[in-house]
């Protein structure tokens, strides 16, 4: 297809398409003359991961190339994968000595709950940060124990999105990433929003004196 | 108490704690000589709030002067908290048609759920956006039904909340304030962290192969 249709096919315009090939984040064409080159399915695949690192995650450039330079290379899709959620958000300075001592506790967690704990990865240094702040500011000596709540509440969510899309490692690397990457960052505004709308309920629930017993059965 | 006693008692520093005072989010202390203030409880209260909207949550000096304001005069705890949670974020720009008819359907879910939906709410604003956005992106045509899993996870996360806060409205009403910010977003990382960890397990158990039917009973 020419780089008309291409931009047509994945909602991505002319102008940063020609951006993505000189930036070298999607593979040149067939030449087909001089001036005109012959795109495939594996561009429209590339496009569309690119536009969804670009303007969902914003990721940089470099990030991207990263990302697609690993790919272009065939390295191990869960290696791709690891760098590609390890960069959908910041990262945090390097461990406080009380942050080492929470690393601990969410480490020995993560192997209860049989979770990964990639040193490197970003979501466990975001729990880690996190939870040392909570006891910081909002209950000292919290025992890690009381993050299982939400682990239980995560894993049910993953349980329901896996069930509502069935088959979703039989399409190759490109989607699979774009997929993960639309469905990590889309939908973790809604987790959040439900539970700040569950909060307000409970407020209302409070001021008109219908809130259920705090602690009561449920 | 002297401002000294105060910085140690908030672990806000002296200098800040001025800086507070010029811009009127801390209220003058009682002058006990003409260079000297004395400063009491409600100063704790107020100076920890304020840390926590700023350290934590990332908002403005303006937007602080809003909340500090709207406490001063004594307005409703329910608007203050409004007030409040719906500046712990970014607000998107006016909806566009598509997410006008997206908002219809995630009003009548909400509705459906018995959840709260201010129109000027920035959750129900932030879950409209990103509903829109999955039926752009990924799934189109998806029912507004299909989120009722993040509803449930998060009522699940807000329950075991609640049972482990009894009391959380018996205070007054900066340390409601100041538990709800702190609450909020000290949380979020971490329930988004283990959904991202829990993906992660997915994607290493299908590549051992060890994954269980995606459909199957649990």
């Amino acid at each position: 297809m020419k780089i008309s249709e291409l931009s047509d096919q994945t909602g991505v315009s002319i102008a940063t398409l020609k951006f993505y090939l000189r930036e070298g984040l999607l593979r040149p064409g067939t030449l087909t003359a001089p001036n005109q080159a012959d795109y495939g399915e594996s561009h429209v695949r590339r496009a569309r991961l690119v536009r969804a690192l670009r303007e969902v995650a914003h990721l940089s450039i470099a990030q991207i190339a990263a990302i697609t330079g690993a790919l272009d290379r065939g390295e191990e899709l869960y290696d791709v994968m690891g760098v590609t959620v390890d960069s959908l958000g910041e990262r945090p300075a390097a461990f406080t000595p009380a942050q080492e001592a929470a690393a601990a506790e969410v480490d020995r967690l993560l192997a209860t709950l049989g979770l990964p704990a990639r040193e490197e990865s970003l979501a466990r240094q975001q729990l880690v940060v996190s939870f040392e702040a909570v006891r910081e500011m909002l209950f000292p000596g919290l025992p890690v124990e009381a993050l299982v709540p939400y682990a239980r509440a995560a894993e049910d969510v993953v349980r329901a999105e896996v069930a509502a899309t069935p088959g979703i490692f039989s399409v190759d690397p490109e989607q699979v990433l774009e997929r993960a990457v639309l469905g990590l960052t889309l939908f973790e505004p809604i987790l959040l929003a439900f539970r700040r709308l569950t909060h307000e309920k409970l407020v209302v629930d409070h001021l008109e004196g219908t809130a259920p017993p705090e602690a009561g059965p449920d």
